[in-house]
């Protein structure tokens, strides 16, 4: 079922995809799809073997008081890639976006309509923000991670937590608020 | 020539090749490969057909006021990625270093060597700062060119240019210039 699922998607685009489709190739009832998966959304998240799933982090990241809204994400973001079996299937469908356009609009059509459009709905953001937002994060594991620059790539989570969450801060804030305030310079007795 | 230089870096990385190596490696005197190329970073550039030259580049970036500094750097940057054909050999660095932890350690040391520490000493600035910055264009050129996520990807450069140099004036600030910082921030006529 799972790679029955894989191969729609990877045709289809992840919005064109239905949990009908994906039953009817892997010869199945559409129900039995849904029973063992849930909604299309965990059927793309199980297919692809992602280490999370927009369902469940998006509720973590709402949840809690707006000021530290941009530290849970830091946090949050890191702790997905932390783990090598959890960066695995990311790189894999990042690196075939590098090459299949195809490839590249099931994982942004996924992004889109699962994290992009309802944390910037939930938030009162532009996507355009939001997306920055993610480009700061993806950037900071891919040089980390991928890359592998140092000091980035063995600095601890707490100093790049330190770094970036002002980033996230300054994206996360209205529009007409510009410049990037220091985060310890914000509140000192903060952390 | 080329070639013989790109399996050299592929082998040893970019700190462990010189040019006699790759002169002895493509049949040809040094003295050859210096003339034709020039330096070892020239021959990378070359060899992988990079669209920039640091050498060239981060005069570039240096020249000017500071306080524009950060503006510079995503400009030039955007620049870099705005063409097909320039961005086509970057990813497919990229891509390999995904796969093959070689191909990463070889564009490693590339970027550490080339630009980044000549960045961070001329700038005063830590190299952890230097790569969050990167790591931020990065991520742009990313989500705008390999996800094509929109609005990202097809947002003016002069939009993106608004978005993110703040954060890249956030990381160029020095560590220990927090109260000036905050002070910037209070003022509502920076941009």
């Amino acid at each position: 079922m799972r790679s029955a699922a894989r191969r729609l998607f990877a045709e289809l685009g992840y919005d064109k995809t239905t949990i009908r489709a994906i039953g009817r190739e892997a010869g199945v009832d559409a129900a039995l799809v849904h029973h063992f998966f849930g909604t299309k959304e965990q059927v793309f998240v199980a297919a692809m073997e992602l280490p999370f799933e927009p369902s469940a982090v998006i509720p973590e990241i709402l949840a809690g008081p707006r000021d530290e809204l941009a530290e849970r994400v830091v946090r949050l973001f890191l702790s997905v890639w932390r783990n090598p079996e959890g960066r695995a299937p990311i790189l894999a469908i990042l690196r075939s976006a590098t090459t299949n356009e195809r490839a590249a609009a099931m994982f942004r059509e996924f992004i889109a309509a699962a994290m992009l459009s309802r944390l910037a709905d939930a938030l009162g953001l532009t996507r355009l923000r939001v997306e920055a937002a993610a480009a700061q994060l993806v950037g900071v594991v891919l040089v980390r991670y991928v890359i592998g620059v140092e000091p980035l790539a063995s600095a601890s989570e707490e100093q790049i937590v330190r770094l970036v969450t002002p980033v996230l801060e300054y994206y996360f804030s209205a529009e007409d608020h510009v410049a990037v305030t220091h985060r310890e310079s914000a509140s000192p007795d903060r952390r």
